[in-house]
């Protein structure tokens, strides 16, 4: 407490205190005008004991900065929100920053879906008068669910949320802080930043304590987010010699190959194929659909294996790989994704859209109707994976390196987890290489958001890390295109790429 | 204008562009969210030519900040507004960025004022209900009133106005960022602040473009605010050998002792007198005070000098040194401030409140009574002056300095420019030096703001001249009292520290 002989001001007793705990540290700064409000009741309320909250600046140069004051220890009440913004679906960790460890999760729709399934609709949307509010209102009251869903489940106050991690995809984050998404779907595709402001939580509408911040992952460019590079972060790409393929499978597939000393990115236009867009009978990933597909070798009867063991309704996009591979594995479809008309099977036939495998008569799917695969949806889905190799291809050939110079593959996003590696390569939708060199990340997004939490020196990481990676820009990329028409074949035009199906799809005839 | 092979986001070709532009400094931050938000269209609507406006880091080592970014080239209305909050009157001064040049000026009354005239009493209404924000509200009424009559003035928008510096004493400072001032009149004095942080001018409600910044002079402790701090700057003090006594003489009497090396500073309670106030015909420097005074050496008979050239109404504080000095220069009084009884002039009278002179009878004053000076009237000057004479001899002891050492004398403040220096030396106000020696500021304060403005090593300097600083708190400190005991006497019972005063009060008798 103060006296005659020591009456300095509240803020620079506070500065003194934090000096003699941290003498190393620069003095931090206290921009934030609440805080100095409050500052001389909490400290004679509290005794002259205080906690500090400090923000450690983006650069280990910078000063800390004072973020809010609380009477008294609380020290043990410090948590963290890790959130993943996904264009389907938003999903939270709370992390307890005293232990690092996740103590509550919760998921939740993204709201804005009934303004448009994919990107390019949510920024159609956001040109419309008011969409832009409207679609930023709706994913900051799907946070807000994720908030009060974790903080009914652990009993604490949204105040007692210090930080907010967030990462999401370019348009996600663009909309997120209210920026108009126009300028991503023109040519050349610009974002209005790459490396978002620091933003208080409570300013955008978020349950939180005013002086809350709410990061946001950098992005790359337009298509390549602040969810790859999280996932990126997360899978520590940065700290590993090893040549890494980080390939991420959606609407927008995104890759970034390299290791700690490079890394190039880009996104491929993969379309919606293996988010069920495009397919006769695709869906998402949900109770009914078809996730796995076995076809009988000679009877060429289908065994199919679906979300919620329940009667299928559609197939996701994991059991269209699965149901392509089994396809051309058992011949009923050749490399060209064509079917082979001469097979006896009632299943086989031509249909209204052209030839189909019938997967599930009527009686048996729970829509009541045939539910079929058509040469179509096969090509399709061969223009997906052949975006996605493409990608690869030029990414690699733009550092001067091939596939064999690749030492792993990581597979990030929720599709990446449900994927079958063997049926995958078949298609060649992934490389033909070593399987033990491949490794599932799941929810990158997620992951990136909680490792930054923590520690400090994680969360100064996610800057380097978006500082480490060039991005590519394959839209009208020549050599882009050239491969791309390669790959629209199963598994490829080039067999040497894929020994192991050259070798069983030799074996089979 | 981004293309397919350069389409990095609007903020990255923004950095990119400055990066070309300054070379050798860090990347500036933005975290101002609207900036962002009109990037996009003002990069595309100027044709990708536009003006930032950045604010540079309080530190060297700081990045710059973008705060407003213009289509076009606009660098040419670049201006800045310098503020001096007075608890009486504000004043604001307008500065052309480019050239440097004071472009326009205005000022007006502080319309807190008919809340109290002195900042005690504008404590005392602050803590009442809504009392704070009442006085908050009309402080920035008062800078909005002066933005209003420079910007009619000069035919600007208040939009062109990039930077607002203002400088105010610590209590004045508190009650325009809305902090509660409660603890600055509460023994020990602790202001919450002592280093004010940025805040947004529009934020306080100021009519300034959303991203305008307010920056406040830091201030030293309760009662040395930031209004010092801005003259000690003004006044270049940190840059000179010349071992320099600054003084601000007012209700709270302000000094700082020092150089380039080291700086002393206190504050002395001198009471109101100099203001006008505990004196019986006291009154602000305002038409009709009287502010210099001539006696007659024989008849005693006065002569009067007014504000406005108008009949009397009062006395003013400059009066006031004048009306004392002269008495007892002619013996009216003697060195204890007691009328001599003994002389025949009806003016010198035993009144109402005691033995008083009267200055002007009441058919030549502008009131309609007889305008008198009291033997309380000069003891209240004598504890005003003597508050401020032992506060110079304290903190000139503390660094083991005597007024020999002293080579330069700098009276700032409005009541400084017009004092008498003969006269004020006569009753022991200011030390007996070489008259050569005194110099005169003006309103330190606002000139502080100006200086501030015109560049940015002087923009920096504010905060390393408040570092210098040093504080002393007087108000129980012992050797203060001895001193001013000593010093309640015309003008001192030391006479050897007026050697001149002692000389001329010798000749005549």
């Amino acid at each position: 407490p103060p006296t005659l002989e020591d009456n300095i001001s509240d803020m620079q007793r506070v500065m003194r205190g934090l000096r003699a705990v941290t003498p190393d540290s620069l003095e931090p700064s206290y921009d934030h005008p609440e805080l100095i409000k409050v500052l001389p009741a909490v400290l004679r309320e509290s005794d002259w004991k205080i906690t500090l909250l400090l923000l450690h600046g983006r650069r280990q140069e910078e000063p800390d900065r004072i973020i809010d004051v609380e009477a008294g220890d609380t020290t043990a009440r410090l948590y963290g929100l890790a959130v993943d913004i996904g264009t389907t679906t938003c999903s939270g960790v709370l992390i307890d920053l005293n232990s690092g460890k996740v103590i509550a999760e919760a998921s939740a729709y993204n709201a804005q879906i009934r303004y448009g399934e994919d990107v390019i609709s949510r920024i159609i949307y956001a040109g419309r008068p008011g969409g832009l509010r409207t679609l930023q209102n709706k994913v900051v009251a799907t946070i807000n669910a994720i908030i009060e869903d974790i903080c009914r489940t652990m009993i604490i106050s949204p105040a007692d949320i210090s930080y907010i991690m967030a990462s999401g995809n370019t348009v996600m984050s663009h909309l997120l802080l209210g920026l108009d998404p126009k300028y991503i779907r023109e040519s050349p595709y610009v974002p209005s930043v790459s490396q978002f402001p620091l933003t208080k939580a409570a300013g955008l509408g978020i349950q939180a304590h005013p002086s809350v911040r709410l990061f946001l992952y950098p992005c790359i460019s337009s298509y390549v987010g602040g969810d790859i590079v999280a996932g990126v972060h997360a899978a520590q790409i940065a700290k590993s010699e090893l040549v890494t393929l980080f390939i991420d499978i959606g609407t927008n597939g995104e890759i970034v190959v390299g290791n700690k000393d490079w890394m190039v990115s880009a996104a491929c236009s993969a379309g919606p194929a293996f988010e069920g867009g495009g397919i006769k009978y695709g869906m998402r990933a949900a109770n009914g659909a078809i996730e796995n597909f076995y076809i009988h070798p000679v009877t060429y009867d289908p065994m199919l294996i679906t979300i919620g063991r329940i009667k299928p309704s559609g197939i996701c996009g994991s059991g269209l790989i699965s149901v392509v591979a089994e396809l051309l594995d058992s011949g009923v479809i050749d490399q060209q994704g064509k079917f082979n008309r001469n097979l006896d099977q009632p299943r086989i036939r031509d249909g209204r859209d052209g030839w189909e495998y019938v997967l599930a008569w009527s009686q048996d799917s729970l829509i009541g109707e045939d539910i079929v695969i058509t040469e179509v949806d096969i090509d399709n889905m061969m223009r997906a994976k052949g975006a996605m190799y493409a990608g690869y291809q030029t990414l690699l050939e733009s550092v001067g390196l091939t596939f064999a110079d690749l030492e792993r593959v990581i597979l990030a996003g929720n599709f990446g987890a449900f994927i079958d590696l063997e049926q995958a390569i078949r298609i060649g939708l992934l490389p033909d290489m070593d399987r033990e060199q491949f490794y599932y990340l799941g929810n990158g997004s997620l992951l990136g958001c909680q490792i930054s939490l923590s520690d400090v020196r994680r969360f100064r990481e996610r800057v380097q890390v978006r500082q480490l990676i060039t991005n590519m820009e394959l839209s009208e990329n020549p050599e882009f295109m050239s491969h791309y028409m390669a790959a629209l074949f199963l598994p490829h035009t080039d067999m040497s790429l894929f020994p192991s199906v050259r070798d069983r799809l030799a074996d089979r005839n």
